[in-house]
């Protein structure tokens, strides 16, 4: 058997017994076909069981340096077409293999098949693992209701109880829609919550309703305020939706720092350099080298540096944990625990905030106005007519049609093997595809 | 009488028969010393009364277009203390003069005032004369008090009949306060209001009663949205304060531009370059030639061009104006007046909203961890020993520890002229300096 064998069936092996690292991850990008793989995996695996966990990840931390150069080449080619009923199905039946009541591990994997269908991939099934793997250390609870703890007509305070992120989310904007219905506003927030997904899941709750729904959530720490060369805050994302007529509607959702990890991380995967604006080096000064600024992980605000405006971007952040930590008694600002929290069984304790408000309290004919709005900005004259100019929204509407119109996600190898992992780890039938 | 006195008087003459622009304003920094200029102008502008507008607008024009070579090497210096409360009392008493009731006028000295005393010189008494004309020609009204036109327990939504900013902004968040108090939150649009002056004006009267203020107001289109070679939407700023212990607190008033004009004015004025990021020309490219942004008048959002993340500061500034121009059904995006209005006696109807929010509501203690949070971010370690980090609200607070600590507010014997004008045109008592 060859090294590179060893290798590739050594991560396999850690991946079933332990958390997925980065690292582990990676090493199936270096094949295009995750049928390959599988049968490399399935016939060479158990070869590999009595190995120790410890020398398992040494390998793969050695590959892990020496291949990113080999994938720097490798294309981010995805396959395996799944339904989203089916991804749906598969994440549901992970969650009820994990601690988890039927009503939550519904909400979860309706959380995470949505941000696969609108295209933000780092938010969906990518993250399912992390949830498994929090549930079965009992650093979640998967079980739990979330509890008021305080309310006035238009306001409530609510304890997520270490729940499910989109347990206690649901709950939160469910409870600020009915205020909203009742008096024109509801204000909720949330401490001790976990990892919530994609915020504009809440905020498109509260659009359903006819309502603009507003949210957001602290995170860990990896935002580097202007002038410091240490993180303060998190990626501290925001959402805001609102109804259009006909199905149309303005959907913005943004981290608060000018871009998330996954994005530096690809340029590093593929040796590219990252632009000025981006992220620091462990110094505070900004960065155009991918590696340096994976290491540091020290996320610029939007605006980037100080001349550019980066304070703003920094000031909304803070005005996100303003809302979040510190008006829900969560955990807030660098206390927050950090992203890598692999091993710790403490809970997150992260604050969140939703709010509700009902348009017919004000103007009438707020959504044929938004449409005129839509319609105004997405037909302003193009810089390049090939790329016409979007609404806060459009890029995940295109993404949804290509899915109805494929029938389904396509998935990447990793995230494949992911799931072929964690269905035989939880006894769960394999996620199916199309082709 | 040499040309340059020739041309300084006619500027002056100018000023006084008609409104100010930006080119006859730059006249008077060609000379460091008002009090000079002041000298020239009383001794010598009654020989040019019999020119004829068109003839001194045209000189006016020619030498602003000579002198910004020269002006590029004129300092910044600022000379004329003067004590906040002799700025606001001159300042009532124009807009006394002006067709203003006694109430209206105080509240909008009280608002300008202010931001001259935060160091917000471009909108304090630098926008005195330009609300004191529309007030003359009856663009807007001095004199009205807004109304309520549909109320909710937790909302109301409020005509500002072609009300001063002040007057409309100030009417709609005690509105909003007041239904914070009662009910948790209060949420209150206007429409048909007009330039309100600094956000944060608002949001710190919520937060002077111990809420949180949030506040925006739509604006004139100069922001380019990502791919867009044409502005959509204006500048479009948001505010948020919230109060922390011992007279602390967080305070963010900021555009959703990168920059405003005023900026890439002084940039051009300097003769030197803009950062890439702050503005297109008039094809919708970014440039770094201040003359090019500056006639373009096309801001970049937030975040700069597309791969540093502008669409999020479009995407923000969209989200302002479904709040202010979509809800309360004022104008909207491009349908807004232009900035350059002279002559124009429409009203702007301008689209605000205002929402506060009582902390009490939530967890027990916010004021002591926003406290907490603030100390966090300040003392994190700076790039540069010399450069703390600061939080929002940081640079205002220390503009008014020097006001304090110099017994009153420097402005440009630019500012200074233009009272002088208002003064004698106004029959108001001139403003009086300390030195």
């Amino acid at each position: 058997m060859s090294l590179s064998s060893l290798r590739i069936c050594s991560s396999i092996q850690f991946c079933r017994q332990s958390l997925i690292t980065s690292s582990s991850r990676e090493l199936y990008k270096l094949t295009k076909n995750i049928r390959h793989i599988s049968t490399i995996v399935e016939s060479r695996t158990t070869v590999f069981r009595g190995l120790s966990n410890d020398i398992v990840i040494a390998q793969v931390r050695n590959l892990h340096i020496s291949s990113v150069n080999r994938m720097a080449q490798i294309s981010e080619e995805k396959i395996g077409l799944v339904p989203i009923e089916e991804t749906r199905r598969f994440m549901t039946d992970c969650f009820l293999k994990s601690k988890c009541s039927p009503e939550n591990a519904k909400a979860m994997a309706d959380l995470l098949a949505e941000a696969d269908y609108r295209g933000h991939f780092s938010h969906g099934m990518n993250r399912l693992e992390m949830y498994i793997n929090d549930l079965h250390k009992n650093s979640t609870d998967g079980n739990v209701i979330p509890e008021v703890l305080k309310e006035s007509p238009a306001t409530a305070w609510v304890d997520g109880k270490n729940g499910l992120g989109a347990v206690v989310g649901n709950f939160c904007m469910d409870l600020a829609i009915k205020k909203a219905k009742e008096v024109g506003v509801g204000v909720v927030t949330a401490r001790r919550s976990n990892h919530y997904g994609i915020a504009g899941w809440y905020t498109m709750r509260a659009m359903h309703e006819g309502l603009i729904g507003m949210s957001g959530t602290n995170t860990s720490p990896l935002m580097t305020p202007t002038r410091s060369m240490e993180a303060g805050l998190g990626t501290n994302p925001l959402s805001f939706a609102a109804p259009a007529d006909n199905g149309d509607s303005f959907v913005l959702d943004m981290a608060t720092t000018a871009v998330a990890v996954g994005k530096i991380e690809i340029q590093r995967r593929k040796g590219e350099p990252i632009p000025h604006g981006w992220a620091h080096d462990s110094k505070g000064n900004l960065t155009t080298d991918a590696g340096v600024a994976f290491e540091s992980a020290c996320l610029a605000p939007l605006g980037g540096s100080e001349i550019t405006s980066g304070y703003k971007g920094y000031g909304l952040g803070a005005m996100i944990e303003v809302l979040c930590g510190i008006l829900s008694g969560s955990l807030f600002s660098n206390k927050v625990r950090k992203w890598t929290h692999f091993g710790s069984d403490a809970e997150a304790d992260l604050g969140q905030f939703f709010i509700a408000i009902d348009p017919s309290c004000f103007a009438p004919g707020f959504t044929g106005r938004l449409s005129e709005m839509n319609d105004i900005l997405r037909n302003l004259t193009p810089v390049d007519p090939e790329k016409p100019v979007l609404l806060a929204g459009d890029p995940e509407k295109n993404h949804m049609k290509k899915v109805d119109s494929d029938g389904g996600v396509r998935y990447t190898p990793n995230q494949i093997q992911t799931c072929t992992n964690l269905s035989q780890r939880l006894d769960v039938s394999p996620i199916k595809f199309i082709n």
